[in-house]
């Protein structure tokens, strides 16, 4: 069945059903000009917003409905996540081409509300139109966070440690699966296929570190380490020691890059898309915050390196020589 | 020059420039993983978002990068004005195909930005994406309104005289000019092809209507007077009555209709994209209120109908004759 068999409101109808989930606060959902909803009195109000494009940024035929409403939703909760937030209401601004079944579209709303629900957040409103060749997936989500709260880039003080909140590369290594179609043949390879394809937003986790006023400044990783990293150097007016051997890599990762002849630092470097939290932290608290963190979450809090007054980024290498490295991960355009 | 050459965050930093121009509420504007910023307590927050696809909602040789950018914008604030409330911040998403160049981009965002600082709008955020064939924008507008005075679809009631803020039909004439490439040759044709493509959200207008409790609902007219107020019909689980001699019918396009040989009730009904204001008000206040309008805005409220209890749209020509009127403005895939 195609979109025009049912008609806009036939489909804003199906799929409307299940998109509200937390009613409470919420005036006016799916079905006006507006959404319209209250925010508490004491606490700001977060904005995120992510264009999809196929082709672009994924592959209709190597990507199941399921998945790419997931991630879609998925990596807009991560820039919640980044500003140590809570995530509240999502808007789905969707461009069909006429060759997509209904059941593909079905399939992508299943994938969004599914992590939506494990969150509590609300599918709130959106837009549904026509595309002559690609489609177009458009996903803004609001949070709210307390002033105090907030994670910012630029906030990053000298000394601080920087932590990854999880494994850095694998989704690159996901990536590069589905880009040469190899076969999804062990757990280990099915993990860093999900890593890429099913990424977990840290909105748990964020609250924790954003509850902690000695956790400094924060970002997810989407572009890569060096490059979010890059962000925050840049922001802040800092620079950043990394430590070659403290990045932390899967050994999912470590046997693909054995198999496929690569280098797992690379990939962590500048692979993007991992969505795991960078956060700095004041080196007296460091040590402290990272055992509360791991008692809390049973997963530990990665030490990657220090910030530092330097301007740049060095690498530390495994023989202890020092790389100076340029942000090199995904830069929309190809330019630096 | 094109996108790549500058890089993605080269564009960023280029089209930042008087993005923020009402920085009081806002903690976070361009530059991390969400904006951030206060909303007023006894505020509901208003949230809209709209996608415009290249080849389906606009011809970009058709079109310049300043009307462009002024309409994305423009038809989101509408939906806030559709609502009785104050347009606060805007999140562009903008997918760029390899070939558009930056001087329209940039011309695409001093349109907005145009538009955004005649009504104390922030550029907050957005993404900015490669797009494989088609340029894509995607808007999403915040705003605030009180609890009180939200303007709603499903709040019509029995007997309320329907009003529209402006004329209607002008811009699919507008739209007929651009497709038929006829030449802006006159005052008139002018007038029609800027209703088109310059139309301008009643955002000062629908502060006034929501200040009015007799004011019951309302919503813009984006696909047509038909299909629109056949979303109030539905929504309030009411009927309408409309008169064909009352609805607004500006002169030049009863010039236009005369000249080209088409109906210009036609054009009011099923045309779409004036975004004038449609309201229901409380017949007894009716007359005071459209007064207090006219004298307020030196622009009339024009009457078209009443709210019926029909569950029906009946349209009552120049001959008394009874006509039952289904929906017929722009359905995005094209069913009914």
């Amino acid at each position: 069945m195609k979109l025009k068999d049912i008609g806009e409101f036939g489909f804003i109808d199906k799929i409307s059903r299940g998109c509200l989930i937390r009613p409470d606060n919420i005036v006016q959902a799916i079905g006006d000009d507006a959404a319209a909803f209250k925010v508490e009195a004491d606490k700001l109000m977060l904005v995120t917003t992510d264009l999809l494009i196929e082709r672009v940024h994924f592959l209709r035929d190597a990507t199941s409905g399921f998945n790419l409403g997931y991630k879609s939703l998925a990596v807009n909760l991560s820039d919640i996540a980044a500003m140590g937030g809570i995530a509240r209401e999502a808007f789905v601004g969707i461009a069909v081409p006429a060759d997509c079944p209904i059941e593909y579209l079905e399939d992508l709303y299943q994938g969004m509300k599914s992590l939506a629900a494990e969150f509590s957040v609300n599918i709130l409103g959106g837009d549904t139109v026509n595309s002559k060749t690609d489609l177009i997936i458009n996903i803004t989500v609001t949070g709210t966070v307390e002033n105090s709260a907030i994670l910012l880039r630029n906030t990053a003080q000298v000394g601080d440690v920087i932590y990854s909140t999880g494994f850095l590369g694998d989704s690159r290594a996901g990536l590069h699966m589905i880009l040469n179609e190899i076969a999804v043949d062990s757990l280990a390879l099915k993990s860093l296929f999900k890593a890429h394809i099913l990424p977990r937003p840290y909105l748990q986790e964020c609250r924790f570190l954003a509850a902690h006023e000695k956790v400094h400044a924060a970002i997810d990783v989407s572009d890569g380490l060096s490059s979010d990293l890059g962000h925050i150097v840049n922001e802040s007016r800092v620079g950043a020691k990394l430590y070659a051997s403290k990045i932390p890599i899967s050994r999912q990762l470590k046997a693909f890059c054995a198999r496929f002849e690569f280098d797992a630092i690379e990939f962590a470097l500048a692979g993007g898309e991992d969505y795991t939290l960078l956060c700095t932290v004041a080196p007296d608290w460091a040590e402290k915050i990272a055992d509360e963190y791991a008692d809390t979450f049973h997963r530990p809090l990665f030490p990657v390196g220090e910030i530092t007054d330097t301007g740049k980024i060095e690498l530390i290498g495994a023989d202890n020589k020092i790389q100076t490295i340029i942000p090199t991960g995904w830069n929309h355009f190809g330019a630096s």
